[in-house]
Parts: C-alpha cells; sequence; structure tokens
C-alpha cells in the first residue's frame, strides 16, 4: 500500500486498481495529447470513439462473445435495469421468473411488479433471512426469462453455479461479481452490472444483451429507456458519462493486461476469499453469516460476539489503514468486500488485524 | 493557455476550469485524506455527504432558492428529461405547452407524445431554420407547464428574456446555459440541465423542482423514474455518480469563489459573446448565422464563405490550438462554444486566429 493510501473495503463504490487511478491522474489534464481532460474531449471525437471501441472490445473477449451480442453502457444504475428489463422484454401476456435472494432481488421483483409485469417468484431464501442460494428451482418453461442476483452484497452471498432453466434465458444482476470470473453466456438472455464494484467507478451500467431479445423491445417506450436506442447508437445517442467509461476501459484493460484474464482474476478472487473464510472456519471469535455452499466470493460477511465489539473492530480497523468493514446498514455486522481490484496484500493485512483485535479483545 | 493544453471550444462535454481539473488531479489518489481516491469513496460517507450537501447549498445560494425548490441530481441527461417530466408531471387529462426551438425541444416534444400525452406547440421558429425565437406566444392557461429550451446549441440562440406564460410554470432544459448568469425562478416549476456544458462533466443532471409540483407526480412510476425518489433521498436512494457530483461541487465553487457570483460570471460571458459578435458584424468574411436579437450568448454559430473554407478553418484551427469549432453535424458550418469555463483569453485567440485566416483565404 502506498504510503497515504489505505485498504479499502468498501461495498461500491470501492477499491480501484492503484496503477488505473495513477494512469487518470498523470493524463489529467491531457488525454492521449489531445490537449484536454478525458472530462473534456467530446463524446464525438476520435479519442473518445477509441476509448469506447476497446471497452465493448475488452468485453467481448474477455466473455467470448459472438455476434450475436450487443455490449451497451446505459446510465441509472442496476437500479433503473430493474425497470428497464421487464419494461423492454415483458409484453402484455408474457410472464417473467424471479429468484428472490435478499435486498436486490427483492427491488428488482417489486420495480417489475409496479409495471404491472407479471411476475412468479419461484424461489426465495427469506424463510432464513437469505442466507443462502435456493436450489432444485423449478422454473416456469414459458417465462420470457428467469431473473437471478448473481452475487448479494448486503447477504455475501453468491450462486456458485446459474440454475438449469431449462432453456429459459437467464437475465442476471451481476453487479457485483461481473467479471470476477470466467462464465458460459450460453444460459443467459441479459447481464447487466453497475460498473463501481468490479470494473469502474459510480456512474454507468454495463447491459450484454442477445440480440434476439432486442426483438422484444416496444416501439412505444421513451428512448432513453429502450435497448434499441443504445443498440443502434454504440452507446452515443445521447451524451454517455464518458469519464465512467473511461474507467472502466482501464480497469478491463487491467484485469486483460497485468492480472491476465478472468481465470487468473478468478484465481486471485479466490485465494482472497479462501484466506478469509479458512481464518473464520478456525476461529471462535469471527462468524461468517452465510451457509457454507453459498458463500460469496466478493463480500465476506461475518459478526463478532457481540454489537460493541464489532463497532469498536471497524473503528480500530480504521485506524490501523483498513477502510469500509461496516456491515449494510439493514443487517448490521462487519463485511469485506473484496472485489477484483482489492490486493491480495489487503486480506493478509485484514487477516493481521483481525488476529490482533482478537487477542486485544478477546 | 498552459503549454501542452489547447482552446477547446466543444459543444460538450466541453472545457472545464483548469484550477478545478489541477484540483482533481492533485488529490485524485488521497481525496481529503480519506485514504482513498473520490472515485474510491463510498456515497454512504462523511466525505460524499459533505460533497453533495455542500454542491447543493452553493446551487441555493447561486439561484437564490428557497425552502420552496429541491435540487436533485439523476443520471440520463437531459434526454432521460424528455421523458421523465411529462411522466411525472402530466397526469391523464392534463396539457402541455412545448415552444420548439429546433432539435432539442423536437426530440422533447416527440418524447411526451411517445407516452401519448396532451402535448401543444402554441410557437416554433421551424419557418426559419430555428434561427429565431418565438415572440408573443399565446400559452394556454390550462397548461400544466410551459416548456422551453433556454438555449439552443445547435442553431447558436438563446432566450433573451423568458416569455410571459400568463402564470404557466415554465419548465425549462437548461443544459447550455445553466449558472451562466443570474435568473429569476420565480417563473419556473422546474429547470434541468445535463451538466457537461456549463456546470461539470458529463453523466450527471442537474434538476431544480418547485417542490408543489413533487405533488403531481403519480404513484406508479419505478423508483428510479419519480422524482419524488430522488428527492426523500437527497439524490441518494442508488449509488450516485459520484465523481460527476464530485466535479460540479467543484465548479460551482469555482463560479461562487473564483468568479465571484453569477451576475460576474454573466459579465464575463457576456464579453466573450460581444467580443465575436462585434467581430463578426464587421466582417464580411464570416458571417453569424442566428438572428440578432435571439443571439447565443453560449454557442456561437457562424459560417464562412464556403463550406471548404470552413473544412480548412476547423483543421486550420486546431493546429493552432483551438479546438471544437466544427458546426454541428446537422447544420454544418462552423460554432464556437464558450460556456462559462471557456476564459476570455479563448475567446481573443480564437478573434486572432479568424483575421489571421481571413487575411490568407480571403
Amino acid at each position: 500500500m502506498k504510503a497515504d493510501r489505505i485498504y479499502n473495503f468498501n461495498p461500491g463504490p470501492a477499491a480501484l486498481p492503484l496503477p488505473v487511478l495513477e494512469e487518470i491522474q498523470e493524463s489529467f489534464l491531457n488525454y492521449g495529447g489531445s490537449g484536454m481532460s478525458v472530462a473534456e474531449i467530446s463524446h464525438r471525437s476520435k479519442e473518445f470513439d477509441d476509448i469506447i471501441n476497446d471497452a465493448v472490445a475488452r468485453i467481448r473477449r474477455l466473455l467470448k462473445l459472438d455476434d450475436g451480442w450487443q455490449v451497451l453502457f446505459i446510465q441509472g444504475g442496476a437500479s433503473t435495469q430493474f425497470c428497464m428489463v421487464p419494461m423492454n422484454l415483458l409484453g402484455d401476456g408474457d410472464t417473467a421468473d424471479y429468484v428472490d435472494t435478499g435486498t436486490w432481488s427483492t427491488k428488482a421483483i417489486k420495480e417489475a411488479r409496479t409495471l404491472d409485469k407479471a411476475v412468479r417468484v419461484p424461489a426465495s431464501s427469506e424463510d432464513r433471512n437469505f442466507c443462502y442460494i435456493p436450489s432444485a428451482i423449478e422454473f416456469n418453461p414459458d417465462a420470457v426469462y428467469a431473473h437471478i442476483t448473481s452475487n448479494n452484497t448486503i447477504k455475501g452471498t453468491q450462486w456458485a453455479e446459474f440454475p438449469d432453466t431449462g432453456g429459459v434465458p437467464l437475465v442476471a444482476d451481476m453487479s457485483s461479481d461481473i467479471m470476477s470470473r470466467p462464465m458460459d453466456m450460453g444460459k443467459f438472455g441479459l447481464v447487466y452490472a453497475g460498473a463501481q464494484k468490479n470494473i469502474g467507478p459510480a456512474g454507468v451500467c454495463l447491459v450484454i444483451i442477445r440480440k434476439d431479445m432486442l426483438d422484444r423491445v416496444p416501439d412505444q417506450l421513451p428512448s432513453m429507456l429502450k435497448y434499441t436506442t443504445f443498440a443502434a447508437k454504440n452507446s452515443l445517442y445521447n451524451t454517455p458519462p464518458s469519464f465512467a467509461i473511461y474507467t472502466v476501459q482501464l480497469v478491463l484493460k487491467w484485469i486483460e493486461e497485468t492480472i491476465g484474464g478472468l481465470e487468473e482474476m478468478e484465481g486471485v478472487n479466490r485465494r482472497k476469499a479462501a484466506s478469509l473464510y479458512d481464518f473464520f472456519d478456525g476461529s471462535d471469535f469471527y462468524r461468517g453469516t452465510a451457509d457454507v455452499d453459498s458463500r460469496s466470493v466478493m463480500n465476506i460477511t461475518f459478526r463478532l460476539p457481540d454489537e460493541n465489539l464489532e463497532a469498536m473492530f471497524v473503528k480500530q480497523a480504521l485506524e490501523s489503514g483498513l477502510g469500509g468493514l461496516k456491515g449494510h446498514r439493514s443487517v448490521g455486522g462487519c463485511r469485506a468486500s473484496i472485489y477484483n481490484p482489492t490486493p491480495i496484500e489487503a486480506v493478509e493485512a485484514l487477516i493481521d488485524f483481525m488476529k490482533t483485535f482478537e487477542k486485544q479483545a478477546g
């Protein structure tokens, strides 16, 4: 860690790779010899075309997308996708399945129902406060899509394998684990992900859509709420969030060229998570909250013996240069978010601190 | 101008004040002693609360807003407001007036009609290719609002004074002249403005809404399309575009503290525009395209004797360190966008170049 920087375990906006931050900083007054900041260049310029096209090309390579897929950048975060997905894909008489694995899934269901769409919930883990991922789900074979949240930041759970839907295309909110591991896109019809956890800063949402799904988009939607508007114009129908897309491009480049791709990224992420879970499993003081087979590789949620100790833990950790360890306000406890950019050294430093804290408090 | 930077006349994203860019650059690895980049801090942190609250407070001071107003930051640009305004404000049986002053007004009308809203166009300047602002308009006294585009970036026209609507609240797209002059908000019900011209980078749209207008928002809209969602949570219902809001905060601080406020900002802007228009008016070579009484202080549109000369002008200007002077692809010609951040020196350099170019080509 650089002398004046902390290890950042925030759940999002979250840590960014230091080399990415340094590259942005260095060129911030003059991007690529243009004589302008990247925040000042036109979205109709060759410079920005190169940025967005490179970002799209990297996403295509990393996820092995063929021509049957379109890559879009849309504003409004995953929360806007909660309404755009059903507005675009569910017509009159259509129905969709939504698996409920906690806060974000629950919101996605609520937003679809606000639009009077026919939504069925074939499985939920609410019975045990969403501490596990449901299995053996019976999906409706006539559903237009089956929606899942691939990783649940607040509850610390993650789909280890994607469910068998019997051919119904999956639509997934992957805001908190996109690009954290290789994936077979064959099961999916649409994937969306706010950038601010694994691939960039806040302010842009990645949407990857199978082209045949675009045929479902009704003509009568407002332009900015139609996937076809973004697909027809390479996400440049109106002014895009150019700085956020530029940062995403640099993070993708870092994943491809510095880390070495998604297999290598998954290796790093699994090592980080395993260190923490192994440590919990050997401890009577720290206790993981998710079922073992549903544990997230991205958000490690845990409790200490009592809430006073948890508050002291979060405070002393920050004083030791370890930030963002407080659990979500809706569940309490502690949480270490260890997305792609979090280095293994951060996790090692956290475990060292946890050992010391336990000795002092235990 | 710094040695390696150009004068940037782009229409948006556009120039930002150099001191703002320098402040961002300097603190980019460690914001305010947090040990994190501003792009990495949590939107639920004290650091970010201070940023957004300061931005809102500055907007309130600059526009003299009392408690009857709410200031919101929303993603999706002004183009998303083209649908959000009628979705939120126009119920069944309601009607709105839209004045058509060119491309962006035309789009706003189209989007409202896509939603099957009752929209009337009491005035348009289409008869002369939108080169003027209509006057003596008869507004429908029963309209819920009257929509105008306060400045037209493409056609180079601007409302010198806001129209008398007989008490119907104005709704204005001020993307290209927000904070460029003091204004009396008394006539308005809602003002929206993409930040990327006068007050920041791309990726955030400022919405200023009179609180009684919030009573019109229907319950059944998706959360992310309802003004009430943003109003209830200080624009923090979901993760906001934090870097863009931070940059807006710094530009507002620059307007207040370095320029000295909106009266002073208007003075600078009027001097810049007057230099250019006075120069055209004394020239047979350069010709302004907007009617004199409708000329924009922000976007100076002009033609040269022929299109070959225009292409050569744009190219040679860039080689001389003056960028972004090409007119919009829909109208051709040339355009100098001189928003708040453009210094008077940039305009002086442009006029010097224009004189030299005319001598060589004339």
